[in-house]
């Protein structure tokens, strides 16, 4: 797995080459990040020629190790204006991996109107027209085309009708085991995909080699110590098998951290109804599949497959981020309705994070009613058919609470804020603060320390421990982002020392090395300095690792404000 | 002229106090970003309670020395996110400042939903219910009625329907000496306006004391040499009286730096129908007023009364600025049409800079045709309407490329770019790319020496001398900003040094002071460093003193791109 694809859409020439010696070792999150770094401008337009659109696998993808099927994307963000990196399930990872493809770099714009697919097999890369039929379809009946045409088992990128539309919401969906839809969601990757007008890119990896293990007996070892830590863990092993991701509403409700009504509250009375474990009731009653895997080898399967009253499929991928955004900021007292709104959102190819807090901020605006699960689906559907509207909200909740002359706009560095009131969290307020992705829980997931007591505890509600606790985490997930692994592996490594010791022999096997927990530590503090080292050069100061003023307003039931200063803030980062 | 009106809008109290020492030989513009400086939370929400609306007449305001009435508004802008300065003609400033206010500063935010007007006459400072009849009106219709109200010679500053809206294109509009309107354009002020429910400021200077002159012999004196300077030079005396700034079309066309279909060319064929001798010729044929003065004192009188075929007033402020940006650049090739525009916009209080940049842009993103005024004039309908195409539209050219997924945005720190192109007019495109107001023209005209001759002459092709054009102009830019008077006489001052001495002398003569012209020099560097700090602290860097990657390409006719290194341009603000 050492070579790189460059595809250039401005001339449509096809490089394949040894990646250069400097990024061995690099994967994922550290080898999109540093790529951009090393070769985008960082003043350049997100949507203009300069920016460059990076796909990688992780370290560990492609082989058999539990949960490595993640892929990385990366660019500067059309969102944010800072660097990007977004992962997500799928098959691809693996597959692109498998084909020894360690990067695949696209760049330019071409100054064609038309879209096309990069197709990837074993007799190379080639760029060829889309097909005429998908431009503008929805992503379930575009994979299903492009699926038949290029063969069932080959894996597909899409960007959506949003990000035709180069829309900052835009995301990066890839096909899942079954043909549904995982996505790369944040930071409009989907529009610096269809700024380049790549409509999809397909991988067949039929025929390839694999990927090779230095030493495989190892290997085998270490994963299987591995795989038992993610069983053996109360988190990876039962909570999120059951009930999913949204098994944290009721956890969140309880501790008083699930922002309702445009994070006005802490707790609300109808959690319950929305939450994990009326879904998965819900979903046996009615032989849903309320455990599925978003890649192959996943062994915690949080995921799952969402149905109606008639056993019809709605949705899969249906996760706490977009239940909560909807369900309680937006106060969508109903399961169903946000089930046809997640898929409405995958279709169109928007990040339901940051779309669904920006219809919640919608109906703070008084474009739509409170909770109206009917006209939060009909704004989606105005997305797809990119009226003015459907533009505003496809642009986000920055730009949608600017248009509204809106002060109560919850986001950091343009992207919305996600499901867990910083008041009540502290210490994922610091990641959503200061993480160079902009707000993102998923850069140093505090809620696991401050709320799960996982990895420990740290008191949620006071300030004490979370500077730390945001900087181990962060430096933690930015090497974890870069092995392919799904960060909830997270839950299993804080506790379970075995299994965090399995996750680095099982690299070290693999590419023939002698790794330490240090040098994995150091890994993370390199990808972060790179990536705050780009955003510097792009215009950012320590004065955009600030949360939006209202979060000084307490917030019930415990009346915590936000109230780290400034200089509290910027010691997340003195490392 | 030296006690401060203090609003708050949270409270609805008034204070009126003697201004601090510190703002001692402080006006206009250095008195506006001084006390945003000083008091306004850089990072602060723009529509928040942090967020401070300062009017501040400039040190001449109220005498009677030619042009010394404009206003300055200030505040930190809702477009830029940095601070902004804005001045207006009309008659606000001279009665404020014979009225003996230096200041006046409007705080915090009410929590009710109602709009107010600020009264201010002998009695003193009060605070009133906005007539309900003028919430939601057009400004001439509400000035009318304010007008009828509070006395038809109260001075009257007002929030349009966008200003209500708090859209970021909104401007605060000022009446002018025959109840028209006049405006600070720039910044989105209006908003700031608007957010604190600030419908109006009602100013009636009746058995005000007038201001005081320390030595009213020498101010004499020196008044008459200014006014003559300004009568004597070609541009203050002759080009401007006679054909207004509107003069500029052809000459910026003739210079190949015109910009015209969104930038993308610097001349056309179409000019000389919009230019500034048509329109004297038309106005003249069907009874318009082809001069007048924007407030009382004024003896340039670039203004115009323009009327439609039977001699009915359809607009005033009719700026080359509105012209070429819907005229050229949005190739709407009839002065009638961009006439009922310019009133429209006027109307709704936006800026028309922003808004007409921004609608050519609509065109080029296929929204309304290119050239087509009616549709043009219906999208300035819809702001005020408050459509989600209008909202767009009223939150400027930044916003809208966003919305539409564009890379030829032509805006600097998000403001609009004006009518210069900055490859063929090198030193303007250095004031855009680096005064801290965002890109806007009157920061440091350098049009006047690349293009006009005046102040001497540097090549507009050519990087070589336009560092220290702009840079030499911005700093006089904003002592002059300071003083009230019309930037205009900038012609004069620069050509004539006995016009120069003159003004100086008018300061020292009033306030008993021996300045020097390095005095001056001083005081504009100062401004600007107090501006630039408070943009840092607000987290601007030099990668924010870019030009958009579209400049770029080469420019017809002179097929010349935007060259400054990044090295360069920091340059400017080396002193």
């Amino acid at each position: 797995m050492n070579k790189f694809i460059r595809v250039c859409m401005t001339t449509k020439q096809v490089k394949v080459e040894e990646a250069p010696q400097k990024y061995a070792g690099l994967g994922g999150r550290a080898l999109t990040s540093t790529v951009v770094a090393d070769e985008v401008k960082p003043t350049c337009h997100p949507l203009g020629k300069y920016n460059k659109l990076v796909f990688a696998p992780g370290l560990l993808s492609g082989t058999n190790a539990a949960n490595s099927g993640r892929i990385s994307v990366g660019a500067k963000s059309p969102l944010t204006g800072g660097i990007k990196e977004s992962n997500s399930g799928g098959t691809f990872s693996q597959k692109m991996a498998r084909m020894g493809y360690k990067g695949l770099i696209v760049e330019g714009l071409p100054a064609e109107d038309k879209f096309w697919v990069i197709k990837v097999n074993v007799d190379g890369v080639t760029i060829e027209d889309a097909p005429a039929e998908i431009i503008g379809k929805g992503n379930y009946e575009a994979i299903k085309i492009l699926s038949e045409k290029y063969g069932n088992k080959a894996a597909i990128a899409i960007a959506g009708p949003a990000g035709e539309m180069k829309l900052a919401a835009a995301n990066v969906s890839f096909k899942d085991p079954d043909g549904n839809i995982r996505s790369a969601g944040r930071g409009g990757l989907g529009a610096v995909m269809g700024s380049k007008k790549v409509k999809a890119v397909v991988l067949d990896d039929t025929g390839a080699p694999g990927v090779n293990i230095a030493n495989s007996e190892a290997f085998k070892e270490a994963a299987k110590i591995f795989a038992n830590g993610l069983r053996k863990h109360p988190v990876t092993g039962e909570g999120l098998a059951r009930f999913g991701t949204n098994v944290l509403v009721n956890i969140l409700n309880e501790a008083g951290g699930l922002p309702t009504e445009n994070f006005r509250y802490g707790r609300n009375e109808w959690a319950n109804n929305i939450g994990g474990e009326t879904m998965t009731e819900t979903m046996e009653a009615r032989g849903g599949k309320p455990t599925h895997g978003c890649h192959p080898g996943c062994v915690i399967r949080c995921s799952q497959q969402y149905v109606d009253k008639s056993g019809q499929y709605i949705t899969s991928g249906f996760e706490y981020e977009t239940i909560w955004a909807l369900g309680a900021n937006g106060k969508i007292n109903d399961l169903d309705a946000l089930a046809y709104c997640d898929r409405a959102m995958d279709d169109v190819g928007v990040d339901s994070i940051e779309t669904s807090v920006t219809i919640a901020l919608a109906m703070d605006a008084g474009v739509i009613p409170w909770g109206d699960g009917k006209a939060a689906l009909d704004l989606i559907g105005q997305i797809g058919k990119g009226t003015p509207l459907g533009r505003i909200i496809g642009s986000g909740a920055g730009i949608t609470g600017k248009v509204f002359g809106m002060t109560r706009v919850p986001v950091v560095k343009n992207q919305a804020i996600p499901a867990y009131d910083p008041r009540s969290v502290k210490g994922v307020g610091l990641t959503y603060a200061t993480t160079p992705m902009g707000a993102d829980h998923t850069a140093g997931y505090a809620v696991a320390t401050n709320i799960m007591k996982v990895g420990g505890f740290v008191e949620p509600l006071q300030k004490e421990g979370n500077v730390e606790l945001s900087r181990n985490l962060q430096i933690a997930t930015a090497a974890v982002d870069s092995t392919g692994m799904c960060l909830f592996i997270a839950f299993a490594i804080l506790d379970i020392p075995e299994a965090f010791n399995a996750l680095i022999d099982m690299i070290n096997a693999m590419y023939g090395l002698s790794l330490t927990a240090d040098d994995v530590n150091e890994l993370g503090k390199t990808i972060l300095k790179t990536e705050r080292g780009f955003n510097a050069k792009a215009g950012f100061t320590n004065a955009h690792d600030r949360l939006p003023e209202f979060f000084e307003e307490e917030c019930p039931p415990h009346n915590t404000t936000w109230d780290f200063t400034d200089e509290e803030i910027d010691e997340v980062f003195n490392f």
